[in-house]
């Protein structure tokens, strides 16, 4: 069977993460397999380089779907998939792939980005796409410190928010990047893989260092401990975008 | 009595415009005034530089309050205010302003920026700050032609939506910038003030330019006509937004 491989942007806000729940058509799994089995005529499964969380945004989630006859036209093909999708989801593109392309186990590496924005003035339009945070002063620098222990591969089970994980919770961060642009605090994440949630307890963690109640050296001892409750809080899932998946 | 003069931003998409209604505080003016007024401990009326019409954004909406006592910490009131406000509406500065200053009368020019979104795939990000427009390819140049014709001082009758005006009609256009970016077609206009729906109408009747459905040459003839039903139609609110008040 043709495979296909889509490019995905969504604005998470109001559905509850990416996967596909029995009781509900609120994911963008759901959404989009809806779409697509009922343009094929028969149920198809969409098939995301991971699950994002319920209200998690996306820039570049891909995915792959596997239809039994091949599409001929295939920007009339994404036309129409578009016309059919809620406005908060868009098919960027849909492109025939390798018959053993898998948008999760072919992945080689992800980008997410986490938006802070750090004024007691909300950022009307874009207030759906950040944290909003004004608690204190956040000191970069000391993010920064803490963000390079976290390079590397390393067992981040303490920065993972499923705690009966039976599978390795050992991940590699290529890179994280932390830039201040105005009244907002962007981190961008690379690297091969991220458990349940990691991402967002990591910048929960940096937060915490930034604002000075915990230190930026604690981070090694956080990794070693193995434990969630040594990690920082969750920070909130509208500030985070999955930017894009390198295969 | 102090005047202070503030710069606010709005996503108007929930509101039924600037202009305060006597039965709903689903407004900005609305919002503001209650928001001053229980600062001030008194009714306050905010009078901004022109009303937006219901679900019209703003970046850079400008208007005056007057408050007996004069505000010492500007900065505190304003984050004051905005913890108050709702997140679609925000306070970016209050400063002092001369006792004559009036947010309407003492406008000099005002600027609007319109943004058509012309591609099937929906913007995921900005959709709700654009037009979606998909019915056509819009010729740009043809556009740039009419809106030359519109420029200096003409009496815009035909492009404004209140048949019973009894003020004058005539306004100048300093400027109609268009602009393409990847998918978006981005018109800005400068003038010294804009009837009732004036923004959307010229923009409803570029596009029907652009479309083909009328020549870049009738504009003038549109003008003289003095007939607003010789203009084209009316540009969906949600792309238009207020973009600067210049004093």
């Amino acid at each position: 069977m043709p495979n296909y491989k889509l490019l995905i942007q969504y604005d998470g806000t109001k559905y509850k993460g990416w996967q596909i729940q029995k009781s509900t058509d609120d994911t963008i799994q759901g959404k989009l397999q809806g779409v697509i089995s009922k343009m094929a005529g028969y149920p198809v499964e969409v098939t995301g380089s991971g699950r994002t969380d319920a209200g998690v945004h996306a820039k570049g989630q891909v995915a792959n779907v596997h239809i039994k006859d091949e599409i001929t036209e295939l920007t009339a093909f994404c036309e129409k998939m578009n016309s059919y999708l809620p406005e908060d989801i868009a098919v960027l593109s849909i492109e025939i792939a390798d018959e053993r392309f898998h948008a999760r186990y072919s992945a080689k590496s992800k980008t997410y980005l986490y938006r802070i924005h750090i004024s007691s003035i909300s950022n009307v339009f874009d207030r759906k796409y950040v944290y909003s945070y004004t608690d204190s002063v956040l000191d970069i620098e000391k993010m920064r410190s803490a963000a390079r222990l976290l390079l590397g591969e390393h067992d981040f089970k303490s920065f993972c928010a499923n705690k009966h994980m039976k599978k390795s919770t050992i991940r590699r961060i290529d890179s994280i990047s932390i830039t201040e642009s105005g009244k907002e605090i962007q981190i961008e994440y690379t690297g091969d893989g991220f458990l349940q949630n990691m991402v967002r307890i990591i910048t929960g963690t940096l937060i915490e260092v930034g604002n000075g109640s915990r230190s930026a050296q604690s981070i090694s001892d956080t990794i070693k401990s193995l434990n969630r409750e040594n990690a920082g809080f969750t920070a909130p899932a509208k500030g985070l975008c999955l930017l894009k998946v390198i295969y």
